[in-house]
């Protein structure tokens, strides 16, 4: 965890991130510790008593100080269960076989907000497949929910019985059934997965996930040194990015002068403009396709069936907001929420 | 009607497709048959009932899927009243003039859903506007509603006097009167005429139409074989793609092979990502301008009066689904509804 | 005022425009007067009593159009406050040192509609700051506010103790304290400066401004003569642009052949495609980072925390209706409201 403790409080303000380290994904910050203290001294001499407010407070605002404060210190928080980690797969001769179970499960998308969520494989997003463009793909999906369900893979060039619609591609996966999708992987590029049945309720619940398909020959893409996948959605399960609300949502990491590509999907019923503080994000790639011509923004909408690729070159250090801007997505007064997290450069 | 009777049923479960035709539009798909009626068997082969559900659903999950079902079955379905036909001309010299006569309707937006509308010449998108960069036109607008209106020629560059806007460019069309347009239609492009009175209540009761502009030299446009126009609306009418919902909404069809051009006009009052399955989206003009570079995607984000012009590639066989991806747009637990319709490409 | 007094009104259907003006920012329309008066007998032409209503119209319709047309009249009417201005600043050295006092204060968005907004220096949007890339800016940011704030400068790139979070990258501003911003002002182009505390609240009542970086080398921007800012925001203010609703909303003026710049920024929570008339708009910056190729459209989707910037060439004289195209932001049945303002290209 990010120890932002006291970072800013009016007891200690000391920048005390000599010990700042991500537990959950094993990166210390340690390097950037110094930035920070300075940066929190800095702060420190800019700020004076200067004048009266208008008229004495009479809101508690130091009691929604502390809401806020506390949402950032417990940033990122630890809840049960992270989604989007990398399926394995088998190989059947050339074939790549992954297995995916339609489950209801309790989700806990914040600390001790513990939903109920359908999830594939029991996390959300369900598990990211990953592979190569041309790539012999069978995907066995297991429906364990009590309402059949069936699977799209939005993006993908698949034959049409593979589409994944019921009663115009197949049938729908009932309770207890395993539908068995087979197909290549094309066209490279950020995809999806996601249920095409009762899908306004399906999709938000939970039931969708990323599916990468790098391209085959690695050159044709543009550089970069660390990648991350944001998975906005909106719903039952709240404002969420990986199927997590702020402060529970996981930090993006980069060393200073890395290149980070962020691949944004959206699988709610909204569209989220999403703005990086610090640095501009460089688009490369809408639904997986190149833009002829990369172009900068520093907020990119992504509206619902959508993926954006954008490259952000590290240069600015430090622990920068990231966060979608239609700020009730974000922020209420008792502090931020829903669809926050941050950039973290590292010296 | 698509005969999609049967077609992934639990009864019968065959590609019973053999007579597939579109009644409406006068195309058959019989040379889909033989590829759909695979497409069953392979669905067959590939569904399984290898696992018990994690507990004996209690929901009626067959229930669920009838509806599904009955919806898909139906679809295209019949009903009363066709939308955006073309309007026919008189000349007048080297004039093309036309009429239109605004009136309140009933108007079937899907088997059985009856509701009034407001519309030009008692259909829902008025009827289509043609004509070529250069041509002069004029169109006798007459108000037979009974409160007053006017039309904005939305995306053309007509002469302040004609831009349709109660008290700024004219006095508003009273119950009873009919106002003349005349203009030089410019420049080439997808554009709209819808009411500028009192709009947002009599465009989303279907005033609003298609304005299309040929340019004088073909030789300017991107190649293509066939053409659709997709009107999208929200509102008092529902969630409806040329005046229609699913099921009334018409599929399109192309040969495999052709390249099919779709120009999206957004009437309504919400953004609405359209996204097609099976196939990328070359994006080629925005608001009939043509864009510097095409660019690929699957799905468009259309904002209320934008205009986006995209060329597929319809070069691959099967009945594709292709839906506003605000999922809350296109699907509930009773099924598919609202803004839903199919590519469907003929081997 | 612009007179549009018995423009198009059924006692005097003149064009009155001889003496049209716009006493709020001097200019004259003068020259405009006689396009106008031609306009209105063209109207006048143009209208007929041909046809009897299909039934006789129970609406008081008459009443309708009065509300519609007082709104026209109105506009652009006066309302008590001006937001937006330019912000003067000291120089200390090399520095520009400006200043910033956030105070609740009584604000009239249309004619006597008075609602209690939260401004910077007493006004919304707060004044417009303007420098020049690569500027050593200062800002004394006083909070009189009964709660805390910050702020972000959003678009620019600044140390990470200046982007203006609250307990990720300083303290919050207490009411009674003032924090000094310091930086380097970088990039050029078109940025915001908001609250980043209690910001879904904070922003949508009013604490926004825009903050403009000119290029070092005037030469790398495209060409223009006038330009316009407008800032966007809906909430408890209402659909306002500059912080006003129509009718009190300002007009852009420029004069045939002058190229406008048009400087779009979104401060609220909802897209807003805004959609001029009668000439199309060129496309040519993103959150100030010029797109690699401009492009034209007429209708522009500025999501919140975007900025676009667009070219008109005002090559069409006349009054020009510009609103947002979600028709509910910008009509009703009482008439045009909020989101609408005109573009009057003088001869």
């Amino acid at each position: 965890m990010i120890d932002l403790t006291n970072r800013f409080s009016r007891r200690g303000f000391v920048g005390a991130l000599g010990a700042l380290g991500l537990g959950a994904t094993g990166l210390t910050l340690a390097s950037c510790s110094e930035a920070e203290t300075s940066a929190a001294r800095a702060a420190d001499d800019h700020m004076e008593h200067t004048s009266s407010p208008a008229a004495t407070p009479t809101k508690d605002y130091a009691e929604m100080d502390s809401m806020h404060e506390a949402g950032v210190k417990a940033f990122p928080a630890e809840t049960e269960g992270l989604g989007g980690q990398p399926l394995s797969y088998e190989l059947d001769g050339d074939v790549k076989v992954f297995r995916l179970t339609c489950q209801k499960v309790q989700w806990e998308t914040e600390p001790g907000r513990v939903v109920e969520a359908w999830a594939y494989n029991g996390v959300v997003p369900g598990p990211e497949i990953r592979v190569t463009e041309g790539d012999k793909v069978r995907i066995h999906v297991t429906n364990e929910l009590d309402e059949s369900t069936a699977v799209h893979w939005h993006g993908l060039m698949v034959p049409n019985s593979m589409d994944g619609v019921p009663f115009i591609t197949q049938p729908p996966i009932r309770p207890g059934e395993t539908f068995t999708y087979e197909f290549v992987a094309k066209p490279a590029g950020s995809h999806m997965y996601h249920s095409h049945h009762n899908a306004a309720e399906q999709v938000t619940m939970g039931l969708l996930g990323a599916f990468i398909v790098e391209p085959k020959d690695p050159s044709t893409r543009p550089a970069y040194d660390v990648e991350y996948t944001l998975i906005l959605n909106d719903g039952p399960l709240g404002f969420t990015i990986n199927g997590k609300s702020f402060p529970a949502t996981k930090p993006l990491v980069a060393k200073r002068g890395q290149k980070v590509l962020i691949r944004y999907m959206n699988e709610g019923l909204m569209a989220h403009p999403m703005h990086l503080h610090g640095m501009p994000q460089l688009v490369v790639a809408k639904d997986g396709y190149p833009q002829p011509q990369p172009w900068y923004c520093d907020t990119i909408n992504v509206a619902p069936g959508e993926r954006w690729d954008v490259i952000v070159d590290a240069t600015e250090p430090g622990v920068w907001a990231f966060h979608c801007h239609i700020l009730s997505h974000a922020e209420s007064n008792h502090g931020m929420f829903g669809m926050v997290t941050a950039l973290i450069v590292e010296e």
